[in-house]
């Protein structure tokens, strides 16, 4: 979502929501999206500059006035928790849903933080002045499945769970009976996407999104105000598009555009010099990772 | 403000503008109906519910970025202090501007908590559950003026004075010069506005809105749900309108609705066989007081 509101992003998978970050305004696109509030497991938040989290406090509101009762996680840097605390002391009404705490730290280099049977969660430091993390969203690879035509009445069923947990399969006397190569389908591979706002340019991230399906990456300011993006935490269009091409990302989205430009298109063209499949990241577009 | 946005209604005195409550997006709101931000010399929060006060820290930050220098004063309860020093911790940029923090207490019975050249503010305590209280605005009357007429070359300026301030003017020897009514023209009465939201219908109020020109009164309920109303900390229509009759207010406004109406003339109508001059708070609309 780019545009009237500040940053948030909604990561589908499935049934299943999780947000990253939650400018001011973030619930009310969430419903005017249709986006389904109750579905989100968990929510990131990269840093605690308000325009990246200031919409937490009503959008945990929502969830306990609509009677959410399933557990929320809430990945972010420490200090939340006490802004959480403190705001929470006003209230006098105990929230309806547990809420799991999960502090980030600069010292986590691609730490899982969270994992649930559809995807797994791990951060990894940004340069931004103040404590900010990227996330790593990666889904779980999809299980082999069997070639149907290969199967017979009476197929041994240890031997599909053991084909399909991708191990060839031999009898007592060490013969091979069943080759996976054979017998299953290859899956398709894990998909990844990795956000990284807010951060300068810096070579060390290309570590942790190493062939990324997807990358989100800041894109403040373009080339000619780069000294001013280094000076306030931020990065160009350009040098988005070199961490996305380090990193032989598959595509990258670009968002986070100072106010300054009201036409963002040349920062799209900025960027397609240097990796040609950039997007920017438009409030209310939905990328399929 | 009543519409899409949670509680935020600026009051405004000449260039100067007063915001009461500060829900999630009021920024939003007001840079929309081009409401100048930069205006506000004081913001009054009711009492820490997050529908009243989440878009304050969006709108400290708009202050400080677009460049604040002026004195802000923040009347509010005493834990928004804690809080907005929570989140600051994490900000590490200090405010452009100074915020002149002002705890409103329960004990406040009609305190005057802030004055200027245009305004005063008052607190009074309302009935919520939580630390709640209202606000009374009071714009200074003006100045008598001179009956033009009246005046010669020579009338002594110190006459004016005494006249302007009401004091009808004497001789050393006790004989009456000029008398005020013959003198001056009556100026308008000072003009007075009060907020009243969130609370239960309270008789004790009147006191504190004693011939209130406007009163805004939330009406979160219909009759009908009166013992759901008292329960939650809210009052009815009805109520709003008793409570404006037994002030003997000029005229009342009713919001704060509850989002279970989806049609609110059902409670205006309500409101107004009890008061008739009562009129609903939508979002964007202007009242003269």
């Amino acid at each position: 979502m780019q545009g009237r509101h500040p940053s948030a992003q909604l990561v589908a998978a499935e049934s299943a929501g999780y947000l990253i970050d939650c400018g001011e305004g973030t619930q009310y696109v969430l419903r005017d999206l249709k986006l389904g509030i109750s579905k989100i497991r968990a929510i990131c938040i990269s840093h605690l500059h308000g325009d990246h989290y200031y919409g937490l406090f009503g959008l945990l509101d929502t969830m306990a006035l609509t009677g959410r009762k399933a557990p929320l996680y809430l990945i972010a840097p420490e200090n939340l928790r006490g802004i959480l605390l403190e705001i929470g002391r006003s209230t006098q009404t105990p929230p309806s849903f547990p809420v799991h705490f999960i502090g980030t730290s600069l010292a986590d280099t691609g730490l899982n933080v969270y994992t649930d049977e559809l995807i797994s969660i791990e951060t990894f430091p940004l340069d931004h002045g103040v404590h900010c993390t990227g996330f790593l969203f990666r889904a779980h690879r999809p299980a082999r499945s069997m070639r149907k035509e290969k199967l017979f009445a009476g197929f041994p069923y240890a031997a599909i769970r053991m084909l399909k947990e991708g191990k060839d399969v031999y009898d007592d006397g060490g013969r091979l009976l069943y080759r996976v190569s054979e017998y299953t389908i290859e899956p398709a591979p894990a998909r990844t996407y990795a956000y990284c706002s807010d951060t300068v340019y810096s070579p060390s991230l290309t570590g942790y999104l190493k062939g990324v399906n997807l990358l989100y990456h800041e894109a403040t300011f373009g080339s000619e105000l780069e000294a001013k993006a280094h000076a306030r935490g931020h990065s160009t269009a350009a040098q988005a598009a070199l961490t996305a091409a380090e990193a032989k990302a598959e595509r990258l989205l670009i968002g986070h555009f100072s106010s300054r430009y009201s036409d963002i298109s040349p920062l799209l063209e900025e960027a397609r010099q240097v990796f040609p499949e950039t997007y920017y990241a438009e409030e209310g577009v939905t990328f399929q990772v």
